[in-house]
């Protein structure tokens, strides 16, 4: 039932990610307004009470918010900047995935066209769109953040990451290259249990705890960063190093795939050879920052 | 002060390492024996109370559990296989570092000369031994590992895995391989957030999340390896590896290192290469369980 105090909302691009979102809008009692380029895909949507615009112009204007989730950011402009769209004074929230230059280009673009611009990266599935498990990233001016957090609520989880447009591409980014290293260390430790007849459910529980464990230690070690200063309070890389080849050597004797452990080995070496042996892990943000030479 | 009723222990190895572990026993109230090649580095412990013994053998008949570490495994057969050394009825608990072969191969040569045999890895620096933070790892006999659980209490939290020999450094390198990888995403995803302007302090809470909540999922993962059967619930392969593109195109955009996403991708599209882009992310403990090519 459409709550008449709620923001009007209008979701442009129903692909299963729009349509979840358009969902949650409709579910929190926001009248939301909904355009696709095939308007059937928006028949379940208007079932359940969404009104649909014949044009995208007509959709911006319906509400005073608009959420577009479509597949590629030249797709963004290329809706956005028909000749019957009038983005000024319009609100845009764009769920796009893209990186964080299309973001920034994308803002200068509406900004120049009148239009208050956020970008986001929505770090779910569809089927967690509405509920706390959804991480759904923001970033633009915060006072516009601020003036529609409360709708926003509606899909998920809410971040507000800064005023640089492009901060939520590079977080969602960050998050999935920590999301993929947990589980390939993970599939990477149960091939090696595997080895002696352990199962994935007995290795899984040791594998969480570190995972958790060493996610605790990053606050302080970001603090050697910032700072610059690599003091080895808990152990040299030097030390750190020859275990690394254990882990490459044993990986290869009992006969399971050893890259991960060769980049983490590699990467290392690297910083040693560059003078780090040493300092501390996080001395390695050095060999991070630098772009690969291959 | 020692406790008469505590089981006497034996160290064999004074580098920094054994001198914690014998600190951490004398601290306990065990008696404790030590013996070490270089006889001066005994000097600390025995100003604490330890008792060092003129020989191995002499080192091994005053306790009732000998725990050596020492260099290598070579140096721990040195040690054990001289000839005034008695090991008929001995417990041993070799806690030096080495792969699980070494590990399996020790043991049935401990074995065949009488002695109880135990084999573990210490996850922890020489500073936390003796505190709940120290992890001791053990496999071997469990009657064994239950003889002697309530003095190897005095090093750590003490994880017992089971009867084969190899465990413990299997585990080990599983655990070191989980450490370093959280450590290089968060690196990763600090390097790219710099490009922003962003402090590795205001990245590193999201990056602990992220790592600590995919840490969850773990045990249900494991539960479809151990089935074989990877129905895509959460997401399809084929859909991550799109992502997964977008994180090294991304890296390399903003000139930070992208070996990590590389690595990432190459492995995710070598099994939807093997056919498995329709199914989820464990599958790929195909790949991880598959001896490197190169």
């Amino acid at each position: 039932m459409t709550n008449e105090t709620a923001t009007p909302v209008t979701v442009i691009g129903l692909g299963l990610m729009g349509q979840a979102l358009a969902g949650a809008f409709l579910k929190a009692g926001h009248r939301t307004t909904v355009w696709n380029r095939t308007a059937s895909k928006a028949d379940r949507l208007v079932a359940q009470g969404a009104r649909p615009a014949p044009t995208v112009g007509d959709a911006i204007e319906a509400g005073s918010l608009t959420i577009i989730c479509v597949t590629d950011y030249e797709a963004v402009r290329e809706l956005l900047g028909a000749k019957d769209v009038d983005l000024d004074g319009a609100t845009l929230i764009n769920l796009t995935s893209g990186d964080s230059a299309q973001a920034r280009a994308t803002a200068r673009w509406a900004e120049q066209r009148g239009a208050r611009y956020l970008d986001g990266a929505v770090m779910a599935i569809p089927a967690t769109i509405g509920t706390a498990e959804a991480e759904i990233l923001q970033s633009g001016p915060e006072a516009d953040f601020e003036a529609h957090k409360s709708a926003l609520a509606a899909l998920g989880t809410v971040t507000y990451l800064g005023a640089d447009h492009g901060l939520a591409s590079l977080y969602d980014v960050a998050g999935l290259t920590m999301m993929w290293s947990v589980l390939n260390a993970w599939l990477h430790g149960t091939a090696l249990l595997r080895t002696a007849g352990v199962d994935a459910v007995t290795y899984a529980p040791f594998a969480r705890q570190i995972a958790a464990g060493v996610a605790e230690w990053l606050p302080g070690y970001a603090e050697q960063i910032d700072s610059g200063s690599f003091p080895a309070e808990v152990s040299a890389l030097e030390t750190d190093a020859r275990a690394m080849a254990h882990l490459v050597e044993e990986s290869e004797a009992v006969g399971v795939n050893a890259e991960l452990p060769r980049l983490i080995k590699a990467m290392a070496d690297r910083s040693i050879a560059a003078g780090h042996g040493g300092e501390q892990y996080p001395v390695l943000i050095e060999e991070f920052s630098r772009p690969s030479t291959d």
